[in-house]
């Protein structure tokens, strides 16, 4: 083997690196031992004769040696160093291969095992909320944030930060946030609770998805609205929880009788306040049924209050959590809509009887930490600037919201109907005719620029026979309604008509045979 | 009923509230109706009648009967207001008993249903880096963190922000972060990998979550080594995997042939670098077989890289993920260790096979934003400053393991031997005579105010042989170690003096019938 070209081969192909000589030399003979170049049992030249051949100093060939041998790479006895046997032991003969055939590329040589099941269950999902513009649901208007307010106020926390605030926080969370989240939702959202019930999360999605692991074991069931929200339908699946699809109606929620009995639920997600994604308010008749039967049938509620801060006609609802003492129910919020969404802060209020259990659940289990975000939003909440900037927002979705509903009234009343615009950053527009295809409008709109959600992609189950669009105005300027719906309304008409005659475009047919709603 | 009096007792109560008249009035309706001192089909006094004995405008009273038949709470006739029924409809009924007779406290009343089992079988575990001091491991020198310059680069990405970047963000990580991490990782720990491979988390434990899901489904069987890290367990039993505790030696995770045989791995979790608890590294010969068996096995390998930036001996071993192309490993790196803990950021490495579905499964199921954080991570990364800071670290943990050894081998080297001080920020004492009780130590040191981790803590499956501590030396100055060895020497000399008599304590005796180590 000459060493001398092997290097220079080397050194020349990697030039660039500006490595000095030893370390060009340490992994010049490592590549060679890994690809085979150099076999095993192949003698390295002697450290000095080396050095001379290449011109550099003994010690620098010494050093390449000493570190090849420290990783395992060669071996050194009485006459020299060795490239050491790395092949695997004879273990590995007995192996199983099944599983190893079945991954395996034939193009490729081997490749990696690949995803779970559970995980590949989630990818019939549609994404939602990475998109903006017209009509993306649960984006706030965004530009409307006090950004360089709530900067200062994470800067004075960050400057505040101790060596120690820089550890592993709570795992519950900072104790001033608890306390400011659990003050403003007793005095807003009639929530019953006290800072030690409250739990800081990454935001909903973690909120869901801890609550569904910690209260239910894989092959319980949960109930979820149909049609519903995807991102609980996806921690459902993830949780290895079995998926009941509840209707909705005007309403909200209505489980009937033989759900009760037929499909006893150990876990109800739902979303009383602003029903996802239809915009129904859960009836306080429904409330106080959903919470005695679910008490009856030893079940937790999981009611997900993602945007009742914003209701546009009257005065909110209570929350479910404080309608009636130790109601059996799991409260979830975020900031993600009041805030804004890269925040990454939500939280799950548990019942007092659960608290402690989730306090040494989330010790063991959770992520920690954050100190200086959550300081800061404990004293944005404090000092009345959040609730000062919910009005300043609730002003102006109500403003978008009422362009919107008149818009939508003038263009479209004749073959859709407005839902669910009481409250929140969206509303739904239920076609009157269910054979008028959502998926197809929400397409022909996608090409147009508009972004809106098809209302039968939500159905959790089944046909949910909510026929229509879902559609966020929170980040939309009034003055853009008109127009954008003038456009939607022409799509739309041109659908209905296609509906009409049975029309079907060749997308329609090969998708879905029977687009007829069974109410 | 005398509704005058009913309101006068209520505002009395609440007179702190500061409420305007026909909120107060409004609530203390709402309150009678709820505690059912005003029953169903109680009618309510006329407004106008209300409006002059209360002595109110008439729309006071009018506001707040119309805010409680908003709410359900009353209902409207021809004859006037009246308080509707609000207990739960007939179906309730029906709902099966079995589980709700269950979670009954009969002292309370119905009591929430509580944890899930795979919840509840966390609870064994030890909690671990949410202490700090001499000498608890996994903690950083956090007051030798450059926080200044760290607080310049976070406070600069906070002015540059957009309001588009308030929302959602790329539910794969900040690509600039990617960028900075497969650049890093190349360059300092031989990692093969491209930015799209790089997968940005909330740190090692959400990546460990994230992977024990993704990766495997319940019932499946993984490998951890034995001792080994308690929050790969927790996700794995979380995950509803089957765990196999694999032996660990000197030099690191030591599988046998029976074991491929007996108990095939879909996933195999290990710390290559620096084996957590005992601090082996991984021999070279064991990392080829260990790959090798692996593909063969169909068997994913879960590299947890997690302190390896800190190599006090001679140059790092490369990571397994680069040691041969296309090695079927899945790295886990975290910024908890060489920034801080509370910044919460860690990253998955997947193979670049697996990286397209690795995407869509994130785009479905995470958590996405903290944008800031993520750009400012970026930016030390390129800027230099997070090698310079590595640099300056290694400097200093080098020095305190050379206090900590030194002091160890003087004062109880004749009853324990150190392993595992070549890398990372904590080292470990083994007994020599596996009858000590290192659980009995933890708790004496602890009454001196001295942390530490007994080994057999981290017991994964059976007894691992390993009785001894985890000293984590980080964040204890040089000039301390020599007395706090001096202490826990003292106590650990009185426990071996205690196994070597058969002196058992009543509380040893309780605890566990037999310390006898199997080597």
């Amino acid at each position: 083997m000459d060493f001398v070209l092997l290097f220079n081969r080397y050194a020349e192909r990697h030039g660039d690196a500006a490595w000095p000589r030893q370390r060009m030399l340490h992994e010049c003979l490592r590549a060679a031992i890994r690809e085979g170049t150099l076999a095993a049992g192949t003698r390295l030249a002697a450290s000095r004769a080396l050095a001379e051949e290449l011109g550099v100093a003994r010690n620098t060939v010494l050093y390449a040696y000493e570190q090849l041998s420290g990783e395992g790479y060669v071996v050194s006895d009485r006459r020299g160093t060795m490239v050491a046997t790395l092949t695997a032991p004879a273990t590995t003969a007995h192996a199983p291969k099944g599983r190893a055939a079945a991954a395996r590329d034939p193009g490729l040589g081997a490749a990696p095992p690949g995803l779970s099941q559970r995980v590949r269950n989630l990818r019939a999902l549609p994404g939602d909320a990475d998109r903006m513009g017209a009509f993306v649901p649960g984006v706030p208007a965004l530009e409307h944030f006090p950004m360089a307010l709530w900067r200062r106020m994470l800067e004075r926390a960050l400057r505040g930060m101790t060596a120690l605030q820089l550890n592993y926080g709570d795992p519950a969370g900072e104790a001033p946030l608890r306390e400011a989240i659990a003050g403003h939702l007793r005095a807003s959202r009639g929530v019953l609770c006290g800072a030690g019930q409250v739990f800081i999360t990454d935001g909903t999605q973690s909120s869901l998805d801890l609550c569904m692991r910690a209260l239910a074991d894989a092959g319980e069931t949960i109930w979820i609205e149909n049609p519903g929200y995807g991102g609980a339908l996806a921690a459902a699946r993830a949780a290895g929880l079995v998926v009941a699809g509840i209707d909705v109606d005007d309403d909200g929620m209505a489980p009937r009788r033989e759900d009760w009995l037929l499909r006893p639920p150990k876990l109800i997600y739902t979303t009383p306040s602003h029903q996802y994604p239809v915009g129904s308010v859960l009836s306080l008749r429904r409330r106080h049924a959903l919470i005695e039967a679910a008490r009856a049938a030893g079940a937790l509620i999981i009611e997900d209050d993602y945007d009742s801060e914003f209701r546009h006609d009257g005065a909110p609802l209570h929350a479910m959590q404080g309608l009636t003492p130790d109601a059996p129910v799991v409260y979830l919020g975020t900031f993600s809509k009041t805030m804004f969404p890269s925040l990454r802060i939500g939280f799950v209020v548990v019942p007092a009887a659960l608290a402690g259990d989730f306090a040494l659940m989330r010790a063991q289990s959770s992520a920690r930490g954050r100190v200086a975000e959550q300081l800061a939003l404990a004293e944005f909440l404090r000092s009345g600037q959040f609730v000062l900037h919910l009005r300043r927002m609730r002003r102006l979705y109500r403003q978008r919201r009422d362009a919107l509903v008149a818009a939508l009234e003038k263009h479209l009343g004749s073959v859709a109907t407005v839902h669910g615009g009481s409250a929140g950053m969206h509303l739904s527009l239920r076609f009157n005719d269910a054979r008028i295809d959502d998926v197809e409008v929400t397409a022909q709109a996608e090409r147009h620029g508009i972004a809106v959600n098809a209302l039968s992609q939500h159905d959790t189950q089944g046909d949910s026979g909510w026929k229509g669009l879902m559609l966020g105005y929170a980040q939309v300027p009034a003055e853009r309604m008109e127009g954008l719906v003038k456009q939607l309304a022409a799509l739309i008409h041109l659908a209905a008509y296609a509906a009409n005659r049975s029309i079907k475009t060749p997308y329609q047919h090969a998708r879905r045979t029977s687009g007829r709603s069974r109410r």
